[in-house]
C-alpha cells in the first residue's frame, strides 16, 4: 500500500495534467439538506469526470518503455475518454475497445480525445478478448477503470484537494460503482483528515457495494436497472479491501431520489451533473438526520450526460 | 450621468448583497470559436441572473423612508425574482405584479424569495394598472427592469468585475433585451478598460436594438418569436442614448444558432445557461473572422431555465 508521502508525490505528478476543480455551495440546497454541504465539482474536470485523475496516475506509473507502447482499455463510459485524453496529453497511443452498441456520442468523444477505437460485440467476453488481442499485438498495457491501485490513488486526489481547501469535514461522500473513487477517497481521508468519515452512496438497484460490506465478500449485481449508468459495475479485489477497512457505510437510494437530487443540483446550482453524480446528494437528502449539524463534502463525480435523453 | 468614482462606490455598496461570479473557459469552445473566450458566469449569481445587481443597486439608491414603503415591479421573469430577493436581503417588502398566465414555477420562485404576488390579466395595460394601484395604496416605489439608471449601473458591475480579473479584453459581448445589461456594460468598459469594445447580441427574431441603432430612434419588435425569452423586451429612453454612444455594434443570430451555442455551453462547460445567455456566444461563432486573435469576454446573463422544456 502507498504511504502518505508517496500519495502526496503522486498528486503533484498528475497535477500538471488535471484541473484543480472548484468547490461550490448553495444556500438553498443547504436549507433542503438541513446541513452544510460542499460540492467538489469533478464535472468541471478535464473530459468531464474524476476518471481523468486515475487514468493519468496509471499512465504516469508506467516505465518509459511501457508508455511508448501505449495503453489499452475496454469501456463505453468516462474511463475510455479519460484514457484517451491523458494518453494524448502524454503523447502515447490509446487503444479503446468499445461495444458496437455504444452510443455514437461516446464514440465521437473518444475520437475527439485521440483514442483509437476497436469495436466488438456488446458482451464482456468479446470486450476482454479484443483488449487481450491488442495487448498481444501492440505490447500496450491494459488499464482497468477501477480495480488498479494507481487508478485508485489517482481518484483519491480529488478528496485530497477537497480537504486542503476545507480541512474540517465531518464526512465525505462519493458515489460507488466500480469502487475506485470510493477507495481512493477513503485513503485520502485517512491520510489528510482527522475525525472525518468516508461514506459511499449507490442506487438500491445496483447495491453490490452495500451487500459486499454486509457479507464480507464481493457481491455482484443481478440486474442493472438504474439511471446512474456509471454505477453499474462491481467492486474488485484491489479496492474492496480498502473499502472494507476504511469506509463507514454505504447508503442506498431510490431511482426517484436520484432524479430529484439531480434536478435540484441543475436548477439550483446551475451545473450539469450526470445521474451517478447526484447519488451522493440524494443520500444526504434521504438520511438528513444522520448529517444534521455536520460539515458534509460531496464529490460530484462527473457531468457527461446525454442532453437529448434527460429524466425530467 | 454617473462618474467613475460614483460607479466604483455603487459597486462596493451592492457587493455585500451580490456574488462575485466566477469566470470560466473551455479549450474546446476556444477551438470552435478559433479565439480566446472568457465567460463571466452570472448564471451563478444569486437567484440565477445578473438582474440581482441592478435590483439591488436600485433599492439601495432609495431613501430610508422610500425603502420602508417597499418596491413594486411587474415582471414574469428574472427581474421579479431579483427584486424579491434583494428586497428580502434588505428587509423591505416587494410587490410583484405577474400575469395570471405566468408559469407556476416562476410564481413559486418569487414566493420563495419573499415577493408578494398580485396576479393580473396577461397584457401590459393590466400589468401597469395593477402596479400603479399598488404604488398608490402602499407608497412603494416602482422599479423598471431595464430603463432605470440605477438598474443600468448595477448591471454594469458584472463587466467591472470581469475587467478587474482580465484587464486586457479586446471586446465584451452581452445579450441585449431591454438594454440594461448592454448599457451598463458599455459604461463600465468606458470607465475601466482601454481599447475594449462593447458589442450587443440579439436574435434576428427580436432585432429591435439592431434596428434602433440603424435608424437612430427606438424601434419595437412586431413579433417575439424567439427561444431567448429574456430578450423580447424593448430599449428605453434611459439606456438607448448610452447604447448609441458607447456600443460598437449589434450582432444578430438565428434561432438555430442560439440552440447550438446553448447546447455547446451545457455539454462542454457543464453549466446550465438560459437561451438568452447563449446568444452572445452564438454571435462569436457566427462571426468568427471578426474575433480571430482577440480576447473576448462574454457575459453569461443567467441560468433560469425550465428543465422540462429544453430545445434539445
Amino acid at each position: 500500500m502507498i504511504s502518505k508521502e508517496e500519495f502526496t508525490k503522486l498528486h503533484s505528478k498528475i497535477a500538471t495534467y488535471i484541473k484543480r476543480t472548484p468547490i461550490m455551495r448553495s444556500r438553498l440546497l443547504n436549507g433542503l439538506a438541513e446541513t452544510e454541504v460542499y460540492f467538489k465539482c469533478e464535472n468541471f474536470q478535464r473530459m468531464g469526470a474524476f476518471k481523468m485523475r486515475g487514468a493519468t496516475a496509471a499512465i504516469l506509473a508506467l516505465s518509459a518503455e511501457e508508455r511508448a507502447k501505449g495503453v489499452v482499455t475496454h469501456s463505453s463510459g468516462n474511463f475510455a475518454q479519460a484514457v484517451s485524453l491523458s494518453a494524448k496529453s502524454l503523447g502515447i497511443p490509446a487503444y479503446i475497445v468499445m461495444p458496437s452498441s455504444a452510443p455514437q456520442v461516446k464514440k465521437d468523444a473518444v475520437k475527439t480525445y485521440g483514442g483509437q477505437i476497436t469495436e466488438c460485440e456488446p458482451n464482456i467476453k468479446a470486450r476482454e478478448a479484443a483488449a487481450a488481442k491488442i495487448e498481444e499485438e501492440t505490447g500496450a498495457t491494459f488499464l482497468h477503470p477501477s480495480n488498479d491501485l494507481n487508478v485508485i490513488y489517482g481518484q483519491g486526489t480529488a478528496a485530497k484537494e477537497f480537504l486542503e481547501d476545507f480541512p474540517e469535514f465531518d464526512v465525505i461522500i462519493t458515489p460507488v460503482g466500480g469502487g475506485g473513487l470510493l477507495a481512493g477517497t477513503a485513503l485520502a481521508v485517512d491520510f489528510y483528515a482527522e475525525n472525518c468519515k468516508t461514506i459511499g452512496a449507490e442506487p438500491f438497484e445496483v447495491d453490490d457495494a452495500y451487500r459486499s460490506l454486509e457479507s464480507g465478500k464481493i457481491e455482484f449485481n443481478k440486474t442493472t436497472n438504474t439511471i446512474a449508468d456509471g454505477l453499474k459495475t462491481n467492486l474488485g479485489d484491489k479496492n474492496f479491501p480498502i473499502i472494507q477497512d476504511k469506509v463507514s457505510e454505504i447508503i442506498r437510494v431510490e431511482e426517484e431520489e436520484i432524479i430529484t437530487a439531480m434536478k435540484l443540483i441543475w436548477e439550483r446550482m446551475k451545473i450539469v451533473v450526470e445521474p451517478s453524480a447526484a447519488v451522493a446528494f440524494a443520500a444526504v437528502l434521504r438520511e438528513k438526520e444522520k448529517f444534521h449539524g455536520k460539515r458534509v463534502g460531496i464529490i460530484i463525480s462527473g457531468g457527461n450526460v446525454d442532453l437529448s435523453n434527460l429524466p425530467f
